[in-house]
């Protein structure tokens, strides 16, 4: 058994797919950076360690999610994502 | 740039290593199943997504640790866990 591993950005994002107990699930780990997301289902995504700042498209101010907090993105959408520390996350996919 | 991935129990065990603000760190999943860790250095781990239930060397009881919390594994020990759900966990490594 082995779990799928995917790297993203030339390796800057690399997360690990899992199934959680409701919905499929990743958890990975962001290098210091910029970058876009497209999101296609509606996630859920909990800073684990570090923080992310994020920009919702149309919204021009950013917002810093620390360890323990949880942002939604809705289905069909890009963001952008800042990150000054080595930080990972738990991304849950509405299906 | 590429993060370290490392997988353990032929692949039940996945990890991805990082540098967290404080400590060294791992964040990883493992499979349903039963496992036996050996800790080198001291290590902080709190689960992510899941529970583990965890044995540590001496004590005949087991303790069951959800989402958020964390426990301490004392340097130079192994410990035994039980894995029910797909789990995700954050490790950070004492130097």
């Amino acid at each position: 058994m082995s779990f799928e591993t995917n790297e993203y950005f030339d390796g800057n994002v690399t997360s690990i797919a899992f199934q959680s107990e409701t919905l499929p699930a990743t958890v990975g780990v962001m290098e210091v950076g910029e970058y876009t997301f497209d999101a296609g289902a509606k996630e859920y995504m909990t800073v684990v360690s570090g923080n992310l700042t994020i920009q919702f498209p149309g919204y021009p101010e950013w917002t810093t999610f620390n360890a323990g907090e949880t942002f939604e993105v809705p289905a069909n959408t890009s963001f952008n994502v800042k990150v000054t520390v080595q930080t990972a996350y738990l991304c849950l996919y509405e299906k």
